[in-house]
């Protein structure tokens, strides 16, 4: 390809960074989508330009692949109820390891690695997440009853002052969710979403889920029927009539719940499709799945 | 082409982002390189583009055709001594209206056009400009004897508080070459030139000078020949050996000026070549000539 | 007179100074009040004078007579309904070299040979004017016909941005009333008009009309029934009766418009008289007329 | 006298407004120059004209006379020796109270009332003023003998920083010249030689002396043998003829010191003459004494 | 002692430092309480701590003895009415003479001597005090009759600008309760009650009345009947029961006046306990009695 | 203990938060020093009190005996050479897990929960440490052999930038020094040099290393042999004479090194007394050992 062509897409991008310039976007990446090397570097060069063009990334990363292999290398089991993470205090001290002292600097590196500044955060640090126990309910037997999923937390209050400071002298924040209690006791957060608590609170443009499918389909296999674009009210539709089911049904409810917050809009990418975040964001069709209040 | 391409090329740009990023970069354009609005339009976008990469473009425009056209209109003759415009009373009142009434607006325009914020200036605001009547020598009959140019003028001064107020604010100057002499008479300068002087006192990493042909050449119709890369002294020598003539030396000589002045490199590029400037600035081997010290 | 009178007088002035620091003053410029060097003088020291003690000084200007003259050269001639002037390309292009490149520049000029910061600009740069074309009625024959002024334009809205940073950085900003349409059109405006919205934008305390008249009076030739201060309603009344006629109507239009905008007061003053925006700022009795919401 | 000649007075002040623009000027004012309500007034008026214009007054003031005034009251009687206050417990006492309490006071509430906005302060606050024991020698017989002045001082070092602050943020500071030593012990000092060494301190433009004579005469009962302009050596040379004697030499001393700490120019005027400040300021003549450096 | 028992107390201050961090405290100091050295140096090393810590005093005075010594000193004999100095000129004169001149600069030296940075003011810097004439009544032969107290005003309108500016930049303000009419004139405050409408003005937090006695207490002979805490209701029936009476209820009232003017809580405490402000302030249980709105 | 003591000795800690006001001091922290929940506590609530009296702790803390334990649950064996861990890539991954994941969140914890707010950071964001791989060389068989110690680095660059930020909007940084190479490849750093390094780039005025022992001592067992205050060339002697031998002496190479990096002090407290970092900055004696400059 010749060098005028490319020019010409540097162009092309030009009403998207004038349209986005000094917004926030949430970006919530991890776990599944961080297959490779490969994926990291496309997704951290994808960061880093968005922040020299103007747009604020602010990352939130989960990591349940990685958490489960180092709880199996200690002989623990990970056991799940409706999505979350069954919490005790050894399975909380893995999670943090793993989360804070791994894969949050991980990320961090690659970011300055490709020219960004970045500033590895939990909740913990400056009042960012302040967290509650989480109360979970299962219907057995036609009877509703609580479960202990241990210390696993919901969001309570978001205080954005330092990662307001961190953005606004250039650095791209990535953040591990952790919570912390009244007692100062710190909790398990799901991430997907604490990103949409954590967007919300930042008056974030958009929550970006980075994930390992195209977006959401109406038939899994068959990538032409992947919806381009849908509100909340299609979609629950779409629960209704059995298309979305399993897993992907937490991970909906957190779209959901960021757009309640006040987020603009939801998209939800693979990242494994080469700078899945940049064709979303800076092409007119996008790649994956855009999600907006009715 | 796929869109994944496209955001590879994106991503192609991010070193040159990062190593540019808050930079100034005075671009020289007008007169002949504005042969038509869509050349107008790819420099506006390029100068937009970079503005929103956090480059901060200052722009300072001729406008020699137009200038000619007005005057023919009048009935007057343009006239030129070694490449300066002889300039009686009613010639400087033309070139005022023709540059500030007319191009300099014109650019101003498509830069908000195409999403960027600008404003126009001339020397004549916030003492931009300082200049003096330039004495001009030539050489007859072995005798060197002083010719009066009229209201020409060399930069004495340059006041950079307003556009570093300006650039700070995220505008983007764009300047017409008219100074202010101590009796407070506008003098018409020679916009290269100026565009070196402006560089100078603006710290300006690159002085991007917007013209109508490819850059330096040994054989100005085999494009074979173009030089990427060149030291003042190989240039010097290349004026000796005569390969550099005619209406180039002064261009060249305004260049040189501005490196003098402190401009870390001066690039030669083809307005005609869409998106001159991104391909001149974001690529390996650029497309133009690139002018540095020895 | 002596010395010791003197210092009395620039006491006088205490009061009036005191009592309008820090606020802004727009000032309507231009066209009949620019008959001489010497009118031009008086002005600029007096717009300096007010910027020096605290008070900030918009100036809009104006320009028809030398308009009129310059079409006329090109053999052009100049056209008015309703006091707008129809303006096609060509005479757009006129314009704009004529308020822009040439009577903006010189009122520029004189503000800085004074002592002043000055900065001109028209509505083309950030966003300063947007505007739309004017759909102007005329009644023909008891029937309301519309007719095509061409490219002229009514302000839609003012961005004060620019001038708001200019202002604060101690410039005095003078300004072309050149607007630009949704399509990136330039469009011709009436000054005294676009001087109204730009002082309520602005939130101007006083808007300044320097014309050449006294102000309004019963009998156009006797001084004596000048009126001091008049409300709008009492106003049209005197437009119902017939004492203010003809080519006063749309000025006294322009004035009631600032008013409606949240100016405080608009002056008429003659800018023939020496120093007449000083005396109608800086003495009791003033030496126009001001025009007050009732 | 007609309004239009007033416009133009104002307008003759522009330049010295525009040269004066943003310095700070010391004002020594006191004892004998405040004669009456009259000459405070004027003084006042004067103070808050130059601060409105944009020059900041930093005023000292003295009180000799209101001073033995109390003193005699109180059944004690004052002594000086060379000039300065003999100053016991009691007499400090006294000092203090009719400089801060009393004479400090007043001066605020002049300028408040003319529209300033004025702060007292003594050499007290913000370590304003660190002050030694002045050790004072007299010749007798030949021999020179220390004499105890009891509690007076010579200034050390002026901490600026608070002066600063109000200066910026457009108050006229008033300054009671009460040192205060390295035990906390306040010490009486003289005005004159205060307000010199404030001024050095400040990088003040000028110091300017209010008295109650017109200025440095030849013969002290004939204006017309007053001095216009004077260097330090010239100054020198007169007090060697014998032309300046007596108390006038403190004074002169005190003036020199301001020169030697860096002041531009002392200015000596008569507080009894109406305005004298703005007429020495604001005049090409000046009406007192211009003291510079050689 | 040993010194580990001295770290915790140290930090046993800590949760109250938290807890007041960043507010403002007036402290009404003076008179009476100011009884030897050692008391105010006890004070002023609680302000200092205080202002170190984060917590910002602000220093209202007043000095009722020493100005009655100062009188008889004059031989004028002091005079009240319902605990209001009757005050003809020469008294307010010599009420400023000792609040300005000596008692407001004491506390200042005080202040700077244990490494605070103060500064000294009265009501008439800065318009921090407009006041209004006070009109008084007394109820004579069951008639209410208007007495003339002469130059004693009441507080109209705080203005906090300037004291403002002195905390941020880390000023300890000490105010002199003389506030300043319309017409100009200065009137006498009385300490209490301008302290309260200082504190509210300035949305302090706490006003601390320093006095010379404990507290409020059922039997003023045993400290056991000491109150720690009353709401303005219970303090309003102990005046109905007859336990406040006499010389205590202007200072009630000037406490509850703080509280209707936006105070959250005022204190009464002992200036002859050594650092009773601190004791106050950072221990459970205080020393005084602190009185809040129901 | 009476209240009066209490009161008391708060403020004779005045005198030393004058001192330090505005400084900033680096807390070495962590390993053996954190024996227990209690010593946590102390330590957090010292670095609390510092903040909010005016100084600014910075905390760098270490892990040994943590790492140690979590290698050895995970079956691998610690291996120390000249007191520097080997650290091979599974090392490293729990080394970071450890100090980021687990101690710096730990530290943070109890810092929010007494009061402070804070943010834990590695050496990895904001370009906060760059270190290059570790050359060590031992002596064996008289032969000076190299080393591998793996990925063990020292510190080449501090980048004080997002540090600095922190500090200044009153947050205490918590660092795990953790490094970055020229690779962008994680390195392992001792923390006693690291903590040097840092209060050196900071310009911090102390470092405090919080240990286990009481200082440095003649004889270990007997308290009374405690230096209070040694200097550079003293030490030297003592290691000389084999006084101070072992583990010790890489400590006191990196006192030595934070005293040559620019700080003024270096401390040595024992962790397990109460509240030993206040005891040793706010007493006159201290109670650590304090190294100086010769």
């Amino acid at each position: 390809m010749d060098e005028y062509k490319k020019a010409e897409i540097l162009i092309e991008a030009l009403p998207y960074i004038c349209k986005f310039h000094d917004q926030k976007f949430v970006i919530k990446y991890g776990g599944h989508a961080m297959v490779n090397e490969q994926a990291k570097n496309w997704i951290a060069k994808d960061m880093v330009l968005l922040k020299y063009v103007g747009i604020n990334p602010i990352i939130v990363h989960g990591g349940g692949p990685e958490i489960n292999r180092a709880m199996e290398k200690m002989g623990k089991v990970p056991e799940f109820i409706h999505g979350l993470r069954v919490t005790d205090e050894e399975t909380l001290e893995i999670v943090k390891m793993v989360l804070i002292g791994k894969i949050n600097g991980d990320i961090v590196s690659k970011l300055e690695q490709y020219g960004g500044k970045s500033v590895g955060l939990s909740g913990k640090s400056g009042q960012l997440i302040k967290a509650r126990k989480k109360i979970q309910y299962l219907i057995r037997d036609n009877e509703k009853i609580e479960v202990d999923l241990g210390m696993v937390g919901e969001v309570e209050r978001v205080d954005t002052k330092l990662v307001d400071i961190l953005v606004e002298k250039k650095y791209i924040p990535v953040i591990s969710p952790i919570g912390v209690d009244e007692q100062n006791k710190d909790l398990n957060l799901n991430a997907d979403i604490a990103a949409g608590d954590i967007a919300g609170a930042m008056n974030a443009e958009k929550l970006i889920m980075v994930t390992d499918v195209d977006g959401i389909m109406d038939d899994i296999n068959d990538p032409k029927t992947l919806h381009r674009k849908l509100t909340i009210s299609q979609i629950e539709k779409m629960i209704e009539k059995g298309i979305i089911t399993g897993g992907m049904i937490p991970k909906i409810e957190a779209c959901i719940n960021a757009l309640n917050k006040g987020v603009q809009s939801v998209h939800i990418v693979n990242g494994k499709i080469p700078h899945a975040v940049l064709l979303e964001i800076f092409t007119e069709e996008g790649i994956g799945t855009m999600i907006l209040k009715d």
